[in-house]
């Protein structure tokens, strides 16, 4: 099969902030090109969404039913091959399922689903159709990250002892939800958002960052959430004492009200050997500690393995950032689903996050409000 | 005209590495689509990268001339509207003057020529056909490279003094050129990369950044040219003293045997009231400094100006760098080539450098090398 | 009365290390001249060290006992007027307790003592002396801390919601104290460390910090402490759960086997209007954080408060370090021990950690390691 | 001999900057004590100084004449050993002279004397007394600057090529010498601070530390100097083309008007192998580069030179800053001074600056102001 895959959008009409991000990240390496989507549920703006990135009026939809159902009547070759979900968390599940359901690969936005059980029934589904599910937990796309997997799995660090993973925001300090801020807006209700606000946000990014980089599992935890400005309905704020399988203790911490911050994502890992410690605002750059001192690895300078260097694109010092990251995996999606549609096996090397990792965002939230709320110290983490 | 501009390269195989920088760059805000091209002086190369492109074989074509003539015959939307020019620098200004003359519009990576006759005549030919003309210097496209030059515009930091801009690499530290390094190869040999080496290469990048940022044009310098690496042909080091008119003082840098160094390239420029500081590999902060204290001025964080703003696609925190930089001259070209298709006068907040920079750059070339062999201490900048 | 401080000292032989830091210290601001001292249990170590720091041979002790009563003796102005204790934490309250008793001030190495009844008991004995007890919780002698905790009591934050503070160190990451080394035997063993290893040693020190700064007590925590160098009979690594009062959340970890760390305690502080951020490995800048953009608050740079500038000796630029901010402390208990002596009310300008800011470390200790083996999330913070 | 040496102080009265850091760096290693001074041309001034350092009234003086005389009868034991020039430029010559000639070691501020004659005729002095005489270039103190140098002599850098060594500073942006600003008034003035303004004050600072680090004499140079504030009389900014016999190039630029900037001293060396960054501001750190790698150098991590760790006193992560370093000078005089007592050659890992340095900071004075107002690009660097 040689040509590029065909992507139906669902979200992400022009004022919002995520859907641009995922077309271009689809877009980035020339494997990937939008031909449909249904962009809000107003047809309206669903219509201009299109009409601005030059899609054929007829390839614009109303509804995702009827994305799915008319696309699905085309021939192969026209019709899309894959749908991008990028509505807010509510909105996940019900277009996942059918797609799947209709023979559709999916790649969608985190978390997930809008609760533990519509993630089980998705893996559920997924497994069933066979087809391929991807979920853009975007920061393990950056090859520093994959840097840092890889260096763990190969020992650098030896058995891991410590995690501290941060991720600090400002941007909900106040109460920007009541100020028309169409992203404060959904993200603090939990109709739309889910049970967790900051946690579910990005916690589960944090969570999933700790978990991938390390290849350990979270097996407990003991959680304390906060909603700090007043009238919010959603967690604003918590901090998470955590225990990993193997005995390694950590620390999570997310927030949206640490004012000031902008996105601070950071992970700090720490074996009996070495440490390392990575800032996503700085991503290019991973900081190897031992007590025999301190290096930078950075991006394409000296060796690096093969994982990190499948997932960059420039030579040393010509900084690849945010939506780099996120173009690794839909380029590692599309890979996959080219391969499903040749019948052969995908390559690891260009890894994605699954269904899996969704599952266990989910059960990440559920888990930490439970222990919010327990009198206990300790939580089991239970998928 | 609501449609897509169709772009046909020239240059950029699957193993060049800029090639693949300007179609990125190009496809990044769906203004752009690739519709033809000529990859390579070898037809089977050419063939093999359009393929991998997903281009139609009839649209790849054997040489430049070829596909300019036979693109001319397409119908208007058809055919592609410019051509996008990333060969070597001896085969920039051919395609350019031949592009030009048969009506189409043409971007173009820097050094613009390979000398300063070449950029004058193609000043000319721009002027006279009234077409646009873009020049990939594309470190003016980082937001806060904007941000900066609207501080100073805006008198911020008084009249200027002094400006040090330093623009120091390393990949040339030993004789890549011996070691089959395509890269290296074109840029050590006079043929195709000019009289100068380094100081082509990223000087005339490190002096564009100069003049765009302060608005000030150096207007005497005086150089000291080095070939540090035995038997290269060009200078792979320069230190150069600078002085802007106005009064200012400066110096520049630039050195591609700076062993270690990545693509450092820095900029600092101090006036009778404060100064700034920005360095390409942490793009998204700009110091701001005075006696009273020190800013961090970040990508979309706080007020800032409508040009940084035009040119920003994320919110703060989520890092924007080379490619999202080089987009922006790709864009701001496009909407420039669309206005002059619908007779409008393009918007001037989407600047993008022109063929003046590209004379100013040749011009520079020109006057670090006579001063290098002059016993003078200053040599005036003439274009 | 106007002469040098007289100081004798009790710890801080030749081979230590925190005993020529405080002697540093104490001379640093020429208000104090070591006169005295007994630096060893080893009478020839003592002997050796006396004789190292120029010391007349009838002014070194053969224990605390002996100099503190032979000095009691000596004529005032030639007896000294404190003492400093540098011994292990188990050799903290017996001399403080005699010296206290026989007339002489006091200024102590932290944690205060052994246990936290010991430091009730010397609170006491403060008390009814009258006499000055300084605390070396050195940290809080930075500048840029009382910059912190002077914005913060000005209301430039806002009321507070989160505090973030972490001291990671990988000095005990393997087993050390087997290693004839004597820093981390003492502090690996609990008959003279007290109950807890790197909460006691570091932990204390994180709290005080934040307590300091934010001028909010911890009420209660959530701790989770291990030991993971196998054999060693304290924590190493300490994750802690914080609840402040007025409602301010926070988290506080400290850790001696964050391999490849070197001593990293950072503060972040976030209220309503603003964050702080400042790490004691860079001390000289406090980074001030809101939504409209972030500053560098430098040491010297600008106006800061009268409190900064009081523990400041040079201009912007110049780093001050560790021992300055170690003799800042040095110099405030001299200025209230003279303030003392000459009868007057000693500058609350020159403040530094007190009696009760001991008792608080001790009820932190005393706290965490309840709260590790305690199956209840919370415990409650008492002194 | 076991004593602590007996400093005389001339210059340094309380409202002076660099007296008390003279000070506090001679006291601050327990090996010499200030016995009696001269502070002010002002006897008044000179008394109250001597007096808020406790020195007895007969210990101070009115004139560097009487003290050196008066000095010079007390017996030894109690007379002082050397004296320390902190004057400003103009009055370091006549009592290094005197003191040189009666016998008396002297330790001298930078530049060494108002012009390159008397450095001449100081080094001869130094010669013919065969005393010890030390010169507070103090960045050359700093232990990562140690292990810069030891990295080249030992050729981890293999053959240098290009050196950049930056000094910006801003503080003298306005005309501040009007605002009664001591500091600021005979720095700006040639009768006292000689013919060069930044260039003298800290241009010799950052040759001092090119040649120090690097090994390499600088050859000849090209300059071009600015007063850049109306009224001033000397140079307030400097660029310097410089070629290092070998073959190495570099660029020096020093600045007084870099407004915002504090004491920004960065040294940047690059050879065939690698290269090395070091900036004052954060001294703790040296950055080594190769094509391979980054490593940060970290003072007392991992392995260092013994050089390195002979001028450092504390565990890593204890930030050491300015007045350590200056006190390693002071440390290593007084090593030198007490080795020349007991008749004993001084160890060479305790090095300081020298005469011969200050004659090459004097040189490098004139040098720079020759080729400031010649036609010729070079000027040949002669002492």
């Amino acid at each position: 099969m040689h040509r590029k895959l065909r992507m139906g959008q669902i979200g992400g009409s022009l004022d919002a902030f995520i859907g641009a991000v995922h077309r271009r990240a689809a877009g980035f390496d020339n494997e990937i090109e939008l031909v449909c989507g249904v962009f809000s549920q107003s047809p309206e703006k669903s219509k201009a969404t299109g009409h601005a990135l030059y899609l054929p009026e007829n390839r614009v939809y109303d509804s995702f039913e009827q994305m799915i159902l008319q696309e699905k009547e085309l021939p192969e070759g026209e019709r899309m091959d894959f749908v991008s979900i990028v509505t807010p968390n509510h909105m996940h599940f019900p277009p996942a399922k059918m797609a799947l359901e209709n023979g559709f690969h999916v790649i969608c936005d985190k978390p997930m689903t809008l609760n533990l059980q519509q993630a089980k029934d998705l893996a559920q589904l997924v497994k069933q159709s066979g087809l391929v599910f991807g979920l853009t937990h975007n920061y393990t796309g950056y090859p520093m990250v994959k840097e840092a997997r890889d260096m763990i799995k190969n020992g650098k660090l030896g058995k891991l002892r410590k995690v501290v993973v941060e991720y600090p925001q400002g941007w909900l300090s106040r109460a920007e939800e009541n100020n028309d801020y169409k992203q404060a807006i959904w993200r603090t209700d939990p109709a739309k958002s889910g049970a967790a606000g900051a946690m579910g946000d990005i916690g589960t990014h944090a969570e999933n960052l700790a978990e991938y980089v390390t290849g350990l599992k979270i097996t407990e935890l003991c959680a304390d959430l906060t909603t700090f400005v007043p009238g919010r309905q959603l967690d604003d704020d918590g901090n998470v004492l955590l225990r990993f399988e193997g005995g390694a203790k950590g620390v999570l911490h997310a927030s949206q009200i640490s004012n000031g911050e902008e996105n601070a994502l950071k992970l700090y890992v720490y074996g009996e050997l070495g440490g390392l410690e990575w800032h996503q605002m700085e991503p290019n750059t991973l900081y190897y500690k031992t007590q025999e001192g301190q290096r930078l690895i950075r991006t394409n300078v000296g060796e690096m393995s093969p994982s990190a260097k499948a997932h960059l694109r420039m030579p040393a010092g010509h900084p690849e950032g945010f939506f780099e990251a996120f173009a690794n995996i839909y380029r590692n999606f599309a890979f996959a689903v080219k391969a499903h549609m040749e019948g052969r096996e995908a390559d690891s090397l260009y890894d994605f996050p699954s269904v899996e990792d969704g599952i266990r965002g989910l059960a990440f939230i559920d888990t930490v409000l439970a222990s919010n709320v327990s009198e206990q110290k300790w939580v089991k983490f239970v998928e």
